[in-house]
């Protein structure tokens, strides 16, 4: 196919309807002129390319050795075969499902020709590394549907942790529309079926700089990122994209694809910042995946925390107060639940509740540094009686008066204040302070949604003070409450240790130390870790926690920071053992995180089926008849008086099946319905809200069960009952 | 004495020494014109009282009828015969002890002619009446040596609750200083042993403007509060005062009388503010009961709860935060205890706790009615993505721009917006919001201290919203509520019933019914309850609780108020049961009211010895040897699992009897001490904080009954142990 023929083969219905400026332009489009020099320039490329290949493999014609994945060994031709030739050999269903190749140990494209002895193994769309490629090249298929379509001049376009996007260009005043984004995916539908090939070329910084000379992004790339003489290129189709590879052999890999948002981003690298489009997507290699992903993600919209938390009457939001949540009583009680679990771990754990202020003086967050880095995420304030008023109007951009209020974003100058408040010793150290104090950060109205953005939370935040001795107990302390925390809320999680970055500021030797200790704290904790370099804030190394709720899905709740210039801010200080004043170190760590976060991820997580101990739904009674109301309502008050939820199903307008069944779908953990024969012997007879009969029990004993169901906050008190 | 002597006679040493400008103006000082001529003016009018009143009583010699206090009945002479000379006839005791009469139900002086025939009855210093007539009349003393010693202009000196102080006017710069309290207080002992007689003279309006031409706050207070033809002014010694009386017989009855602080404060009434100084005193009838009352005052403070506080780590306050206290983990465990306890009795009494944002749109304010009512006592902020901060610049003294946000007061509003948030049905009612949530009020930071007034803290706070024929049902919980907290605490209490004040908001019938409701429930109450009409707010009647503690001084901390306006403005409905929409009845209701301030009476009333089940010191373990010191931490972490404070004293530096005596001092209920038969036989050896020994115990039985004392809330567990 002709290189111009695709771009004139595009006359798909609707298109013209769409008002997009290149279909306006020109009703049978032609691709603009730095298009065609590109394509010509990238096609005289490759056919030298192809040339040079094929006389270096006939002029050495020298045998390599290949070990396979199974551990065989095969030869194999340099500058010729292909991985895609061995995979073949292996099995059709290999060739076919493989996404690239790992040549030792680095991604390789398929159709690459091997160089020298190697060991091969290869990507399918099975491991996290055959998405990555996968994904990456499904953005160069909307890339080019983006060029053809919007006359887009590209930018970026990676693959994400699920799925891809491509951020492009369209002008200063054109943005993209939810609407334009059926038509952009079925271009791109169409080019994935037309299975282009992805071509590699091996380009020098010169003939680069040729090819992208009409896009300015692009040339700042190569200015930036490309430091060797040569640097990679693939053409697929019509596109000709800078990229450092490896792809898919072609686009018909791509069974499935689909489109899922449109929204704007910001091009940071020169300059001026430039605003870009960006659209996001998913893609599969059948449509049968993509078919099951859609199922997938329509699951997990049942499971927004927003939806639960309505159907449940767990929380709400209102126009008057943006950004903060309303806790109804049931949502409140899963609150108190979580807060009272972390609260009994602090017990176990020799953490100390305090209660700190919420307003502060700026003279405050000065000293912490906040004012510097986070001003524009607080809420200031002047205080009615000041009257300093008018000196806030004269300069108000740069500074605010001496009585200047702000409300706290983070707890920890305020336990830095109270560390200082009086001498300490190292007899008192480690001294853990916790503080479920409420936090406000000024997130821009755009970014707030459910309980997952906030400008008004509670964390489960404390601050440990100890000597630089003591470091490494605290850290494995902090992991090993992470991880029975984690546990009991059936999260997995992986560690990641985040080490100096450039610019860090503080004493090399401390930091070799603390990263030294964090290692070794990692090391004998037991469980899988990655190393971050360079990933760490400032002020610290830290421990990144990610946890994987119920559904896969990844978020990031908890956290290990070390922190040294914070004691040194406040000049925090103890009297060490020799007698001699000595500065502590400082530990900020949380394992839920915002208590509200977390209360939105286990909603999702659990689909609002919650586990027995966090249930605003214990228990329902359901009287067979009117008779045994009274009896019910004792049931009723056993268990309130227990402290246990325990609601009353007396609605004699339906069926008792009908309100088994009702309590069932509100997913009540137990139905105790009580009849003539319950009343007459102080019984009830149990169901769980998966419909399983526990038969009678007598009811004092079924509250005591219950009680220690959900005193050990065990997951499946409906199972084990 | 002449009128000029004492003056001259005031050369009292260290006068000199205080650079007082009075003194510095003349070595001798004389009384500055304006004063003689005041003096001379009421000589003259005195005179002529007297005559007139002489000529009066010749002419009539009308015999009028005195009934006694015993109920005898004894003949008198009309503008002759005076109380003090009656009370003579009684007894001399009566006649030295009484401060002043009641003819008539009316305050009297004791020299001041009967007129009439009278039911007589006398106050002595016992009753409230008779200190407030001793207590003003000793600020006329204080009041003659401000004239005196400082060239005070005098303002107004009232009696109070515990006391008296006198307001004046020094200049604009010149404010008194605490070291001059001394001298003054001196001056004032002299005037009192002086027993200078209390003169009451009936004046025209012309001649009280002649008698205080120089004094402009007098002139007007005669403008505003004289409206008869006449007004009384009382002459004591060189003092000629606006005043309505009575006052004691002669300053000769004030036995003792010490200054106690210095402040200022403002002149409202008229014009521009001014600046004034306040004094403020006590006194007694004699020196004994001033030494008396100054023990009193030592052990008030002593457990003055700021100073508890501090010795006990339970909190401490800083000036980066004014108004908001700081709890450490100690004060924080009292806290939580007492919100435990309130939750405990919300789940008993169908409360349901839930939690709500911290800052609120304006709007909402100005829905509520605060906005208009209580904006200078709110902090209010712009959020940093604002762009109407030039609005609040241009106008900001009437109005904010529609972003504005503002710290929350109180919990009502959002209670409201949370009632109102989905239709509500009948079913429902009543619907009781508790909520913990922090409020915010800019209290003016002269009037913070300690946890009395704060800017931050935290209610019991609730609202109830109810049908009308539920009211009272509800009245009668809220009071069985009050009765059943106080009586754990160890308070007593009094109940009074504020009705409609004028200017009422609302439908009168509405009222009635409601005022009887609440009249109804305070009667089968069964506790004694006073009626203060017109006192209730304009939204609706209310009943004050006034609670006792420990040293038997009063503390308002409780209050059921029922409001018909807020469910008017946020226009609250439910569907009832005929299926018509109605309107709900809302009751502010708290029991501790702030924690915060609670927690600080709490602690003066038990004067730092915390009953078990609050106390921050439960038990200290005390290892007899320092092998032993094992045992002694497994005996803490048996206490400390079980969530009792368990603190170790293992100082190998002090004697065992030492440390037993220093765990008292710091008021630990209990001490275990174990030597090496407890720690072979596995037990404690307790002894109570009053170091009362309770013998042998084995430790898990031990622990198991503390639980027991803890979670049945005794006061008094170290007597039942």
């Amino acid at each position: 196919m002709g290189l111009c023929q695709r771009w004139r083969r595009l006359r798909i219905p609707g298109l013209q309807a769409c008002g997009l400026h290149t279909v306006r332009e020109a009703a049978v489009p032609t691709p603009p002129h730095w298009l065609v020099e590109r394509l010509g320039l990238f096609e005289q490329l490759w056919t030298a390319q192809v040339k040079r290949l094929a006389s270096l493999a006939q002029k050495e014609h020298r045998t390599i050795k290949i070990s396979l994945p199974g551990g065989q060994k095969v030869d194999a031709v340099a500058w010729n075969t292909t991985p895609y030739q061995l995979a073949q050999q292996i099995s059709s269903k290999l060739a076919d499902t493989a996404v690239a190749a790992q040549v030792n140990g680095e991604p390789y494209d398929l159709e690459r020709p091997l160089e020298t002895d190697s060991d091969l193994r290869f990507l399918t769309f099975d491991s996290a590394e055959g998405k990555a490629v996968f994904w990456h090249s499904s953005t160069h298929v909307l890339g080019a549907a983006a060029e053809q379509l919007l006359g887009a001049v590209l930018c970026q376009g990676p693959s994400t942790g699920c799925g891809f996007y491509h951020d492009f260009f369209l002008g200063k005043e054109r943005t993209i529309k939810g609407s334009e984004l059926p038509v952009l995916e079925r271009i791109c539908q169409e080019l994935a079926a037309a299975a282009q090939p992805f071509r590699r070329l091996e380009a020098s910084q010169d003939q680069l700089r040729q090819l992208f000379k009409d896009n300015p992004f692009k040339l700042h790339l190569i200015e930036e990122k490309v430091t060797g003489p040569t640097a990679t290129v693939y053409g697929c189709g019509m596109l000709v994209d800078l990229c450092r590879g490896p792809h898919l052999r072609h686009t018909g890999q791509i069974g499935g694809l689909k489109l899922l948002s449109n929204s704007s981003s910001l091009w940071r690298f020169s300059g001026t910042p430039e605003t870009l489009q960006r659209v996001s997507g998913i893609s599969f290699p059948t449509a049968e995946e993509l078919r099951a992903w859609e199922e997938w993600r329509e699951e997990a919209e049942l499971r927004d925390h927003r939806r639960i938390g309505k159907e449940q009457e767990l929380f709400f939001f209102h126009e008057l107060s943006p950004g903060s949540c309303f806790f109804l009583p049931r949502g409140t009680r899963v609150y108190n639940v979580l807060v009272a679990f972390i609260r009994a771990e602090y017990t176990r754990r020799g953490f100390s509740e305090v209660k700190t202020p919420t307003l502060f003086s700026t003279k405050l967050w000065e000293l912490s540094g906040h004012w510097e880095h986070y001003r524009e995420d607080m809420f200031a304030l002047q205080p009615p009686d000041s009257d300093s008023h008018a000196g806030s109007q004269s300069d108000h951009s740069t500074s605010h008066p001496t009585g200047t209020l702000a409300l706290k974003p983070m707890n920890c100058p305020a336990h830095c204040l109270m560390f200082a408040h009086r001498p300490r010793s190292w007899r008192e150290l480690p001294l853990r302070l916790a503080d479920f104090g409420a936090l406000h950060r000024a997130e821009a109205s755009g970014s707030l949604g459910g309980l997952t953005r906030l400008r008004r939370f509670q964390q489960d935040d404390a601050h440990i003070f100890c000597a630089p001795d003591q470091l490494e107990a605290e850290i494995r302390g902090c992991l090993d409450f992470l991880r029975s925390v984690y546990t009991v809320l059936g999260f997995s999680f992986r560690l990641a240790l985040s080490t100096r970055p450039s610019g860090f500021l503080g004493e090399p030797c401390l930091w070799d130390q603390a990263e030294q200790v964090l290692q070794q704290a990692l090391e004998e904790f037991g469980e899988p870790w990655d190393l971050n370099p360079g990933d760490g804030a400032f002020y610290g190394p830290k421990i990144d926690v990610h946890l994987r709720d119920a559904l896969g899905r990844p978020h990031q709740c908890g956290t290990i920071q070390l922190d040294f210039q914070l004691p040194l801010r406040f000049d925090l200080q103890y009297k060490g053992q020799a007698g001699a004043l000595e500065r502590p170190v400082l530990i900020h760590r949380a394992v839920l995180g915002s208590v509200e976060r977390m209360l939105g991820v286990l909603a999702e997580s659990c689909g609002g089926k919650w586990p027995l101990w966090l249930s605003p739904f214990q228990v329902v009674v359901i009287p067979v008849g009117t008779e045994q109301e009274e009896y019910a309502r004792e049931a009723q008050r056993s268990l309130q008086a227990a402290g246990l939820v325990g609601d009353l199903d007396a609605d004699s307008g339906l069926t008792l099946g009908r309100r088994i069944r009702r309590a069932q779908l509100a997913h009540y953990n137990f139905q105790f319905v009580v009849g003539q024969k319950e009343q007459s012997k102080r019984t009830v007879n149990i169901r769980t809200r998966d419909n399983r009969r526990l038969g009678e029990w007598d009811l004092a004993e079924a509250v005591q069960r219950l009680l220690e169901l959900q005193n050990t906050r065990v997951p499946n008190a409906e199972e084990i009952f």
